[in-house]
C-alpha cells in the first residue's frame, strides 16, 4: 500500500521517546518555545469569548489574507492580490494542496537531498516520483539550475532558509531558479516557512522573481504559533479557483479561533525580538558545537545545526539513539532529510535556552571525550 | 490534471452567494447554529491563559483518546482501546487518512449515490476509482450486500445517518454489510459523524460488528464545534502504526486548543438538549415542506431533509439559484451529492430556529403558488 512508500517523520517519534527521561535535552524539537505575540493570546481569549466556532469561508478570513497580503508589502515590498491567499491548517496541508495542483500520478518532483522528510511523503500521497538532487557543503546545500539540466521535472520544491541545514537562497539564486522554471514550463514551490528566522541577511521571497510561483508559509515558526495549526499559501491567479476547490474538500476552513488568533501576529517589534533570541542561540550553539561536531553548512536562519558526525559513526540513527540512552540528549538523525551524506550527519534544533543547550554540549563534550 | 476531476463542494460556495443579500434564510448550512457544551468555551479559555500553543502528539492526546474510549463504552457499549484512536484536524482529513490506508491508485471505492460530495474528490486526491450505488427511497437510501454483488470492491465506505437523506443503518442492516465486507476482503469504512443526532432511534456504530472497519467522527455537528476543525478516526490495530505516519506527514497533529477543548464536550444532559433541539426542527420542517416539497426519505437522523422538487423542475440548480435569487432563501441544490435523481431534488437543512425556518417557509408557499 502506498503509506508503505511513506517513512514516518522520525523527529515525531523521538520527541515521544524523549519523554522517557525526566532530565532528557532536547535538540530535537522543530518549534518554538517562545510565546507568540501578546496580541495572539488577546485575540484568542476574544475570540472564545464572541464564541467563533463555526466554520469561516474555506480561503479563509478576508481581513487576514488582507494581513497577509500587508505583511508582503511590509517585509517585500511586493503586492500580492489577497484573492491569491489561501488560509490553510497548517503547512502541511498547504503541502498537499500545491501537489493536488501541480503532481499528476507519476508527475516529477524535484527536491533537494538533504530536504523535508515530509515531502516524499506527500510525494508518495499523490503517487507523484520524486527525484532527488544531491546538495552539500559544497554548494551550500541550495540548488542551482545547473544542477536540475538534463531532467525533465513537472515540478521544483525549494526551501530557503532550508530545514535541515538553515542555509538561504540570495535574491540572484531565486531569481536565477525562478526565471529557468519558467522557461522550462517547471512549476516552483517555494517553502518559506522560516522566513523572519534569518539572521544578519534579508529573506526574499519567490513572489519578488515570479507570479507563477506556488509560495508557503505560515504561523508555526517565526510567529510561535504551531499548534495552533494555521499557514497560508499564495498561488498563481489561473489556480485560485484549483486551490479553493481542493480546500472546500480538503480540510472546508482552517481552525476559526486560529484565524483571528493570526490577525494579531504581524506584531513587528515583538517579531524582531524573537528573531534576535533565535540568533542568540544560533550564535552560542554554533560556536560550542562546531569543534565537536562540526557544523557542515553555513547556517544564515531557520533554527537548526547540520552537523557532521564522520569522526564518530558512519550510522548517525544509531548513534543518536546512543545518545539519547547514554546522556539524554534528543537529537534527530539525518536520514530523516534524505540519503546524500545523510548518515554522518545529525540535525540539532536550537529551539531551547541557552542554559538548556549549554547543558546538553557539556554532557556531549564529556561523553565524547571518554567514548571508546 | 487531477483538480479538473474534482467537483468543487457547491454548498460552499452558496455559503458565499447567499451572503449577498441581507435578508436570506439558510437552509444550505450544514453546521449547528447552537454553542458547544458550556465546558468547551470554558476549557478553551484555560488553554489559552496556560498558552497550549505547541504541537500534540500525532495521534492526539491520550486523554482525549481515552475520552473518546469511555465514550463508545457509554454509547453503544463497546470496548475500543485508545491505542487505535486518532485524533484529526476535523473529518475532513481523516477521510484522506481512511483513503490513504486502504486505495491504491485505481483501487475500487464503493460508494452511495447519492452521498457526501467530498467522497469522490478525495478519491480523486488519490486516484482511486469511485465505483457509484444507485439508493433511493425504494431502499430507505441504504446500501446492503445484494447491492454491491459482482462488484469488486477494494473499500465500501457508507455513513449512517446519511447526509444528505439523513437515513439511518440499523443493528441487522449494518452488521450484514460489516460480514459481508469481512468475506469479501473489502475494507469498510464508517462515517458515523452524525451519530447523537438520531431522533428516536439508536444509532450503531460499526465497530459493534467489525474490529477491522475504519469508523470516522468528529465534533462538528453533534458537539456543536465545526470551526475548532477537530474529529477523530477508530482504525483497526494492524494499520495504528501506518494511520500514525500518515499523520505525522499529512498535519503534524491537530489544534491543540481544540484537542483541550474536545476533553469537556461528553457532557451528555446538553447534547442530550442539542439533540432535542433538532428533533423539534426536523418534526417542523418536516412537517411544513412536506406539502410542498415531498421529502423523500425517512429523516432519522443529521440535520437534513432530501425534498423532491420534480412537480417544479427538472434541474434543481437551476431551482436552487431561481430561490435565492426570487426570495433569497438558500437551499443546496441535489446534484451536489451525486447523479441518481438528484436533478430532482434540493437538501434543505434544518441548522436554524423555527422561526428563521418558518420565515423561509412562508416566502416558498406564496412563491410555489404563483409561479408561472
Amino acid at each position: 500500500m502506498r503509506y508503505e512508500r511513506m517513512t514516518p517523520f522520525r523527529v515525531m517519534d523521538l520527541v515521544r521517546q524523549a519523554q522517557a527521561y525526566g532530565d532528557t535535552i532536547h535538540f530535537e524539537v522543530g518549534q518554538p518555545d517562545l510565546p507568540p505575540p501578546p496580541g495572539v493570546k488577546r485575540a484568542l481569549g476574544e475570540a472564545v469569548e464572541r464564541e467563533r466556532f463555526t466554520y469561516t469561508e474555506s480561503m479563509g478570513l478576508r481581513e487576514l489574507r488582507e494581513r497577509i497580503a500587508a505583511h508582503y508589502r511590509h517585509d517585500y515590498g511586493v503586492e500580492v492580490d489577497p484573492a491569491r491567499i489561501l488560509i490553510t491548517p497548517g503547512t502541511s496541508n498547504a503541502f498537499l494542496v500545491a501537489y493536488l495542483l501541480t503532481l499528476e500520478a507519476g508527475g516529477r518532483l524535484g527536491l533537494a537531498d538533504p530536504s523535508y522528510p515530509c515531502y516524499p511523503n506527500f510525494a508518495a500521497m499523490v503517487d507523484a516520483e520524486p527525484r532527488f538532487f544531491p546538495v552539500d557543503r559544497s554548494n551550500d546545500y541550495l540548488l542551482g539550475p545547473e544542477d536540475l539540466e538534463g531532467t525533465a521535472l513537472d515540478v521544483l520544491h525549494i526551501s530557503s532558509p532550508s530545514n535541515p541545514t538553515g542555509t538561504l537562497y540570495d535574491a540572484e539564486a531565486l531569481k536565477r531558479l525562478a526565471d529557468y522554471c519558467r522557461e522550462e514550463g517547471i512549476a516552483l514551490i517555494s517553502d518559506e516557512l522560516y522566513h523572519g528566522l534569518v539572521y544578519g541577511k534579508r529573506a526574499h521571497t519567490a513572489l519578488e522573481f515570479s507570479d507563477e510561483a506556488i509560495v508557503i508559509n505560515g504561523f508555526s515558526k517565526y510567529f510561535c504559533m504551531p499548534g495552533l495549526r494555521i499557514g497560508w499559501m499564495v498561488v498563481p491567479e489561473n489556480l485560485i479557483r484549483p486551490a479553493e476547490i481542493i480546500a472546500q474538500n480538503l480540510f472546508i476552513s482552517a481552525p476559526t479561533l486560529s484565524q483571528y488568533a493570526a490577525l494579531e501576529a504581524f506584531d513587528y517589534d515583538y517579531l524582531a525580538e524573537v528573531r534576535e533570541t533565535f540568533r542568540r542561540r544560533r550564535d552560542y550553539l554554533y560556536e560550542a558545537l562546531n569543534p565537536l561536531l562540526p557544523v557542515d553548512a553555513k547556517p544564515d536562519g531557520a533554527f537548526y545545526l547540520w552537523c557532521d558526525v564522520s569522526a564518530y559513526t558512519e550510522d548517525s540513527t544509531a548513534f543518536s539513539r546512543e545518545l539519547l540512552e547514554a546522556i539524554h540528549i534528543a537529537v534527530t538523525p539525518g536520514i530523516d532529510f534524505g540519503r546524500h551524506g545523510t548518515a554522518t550527519k545529525l540535525r540539532f534544533a536550537y529551539t531551547r535556552k541557552i542554559d538548556h543547550m549549554a547543558e546538553g554540549v557539556a554532557r556531549l563534550e564529556k561523553y565524547l571525550k571518554e567514548r571508546p
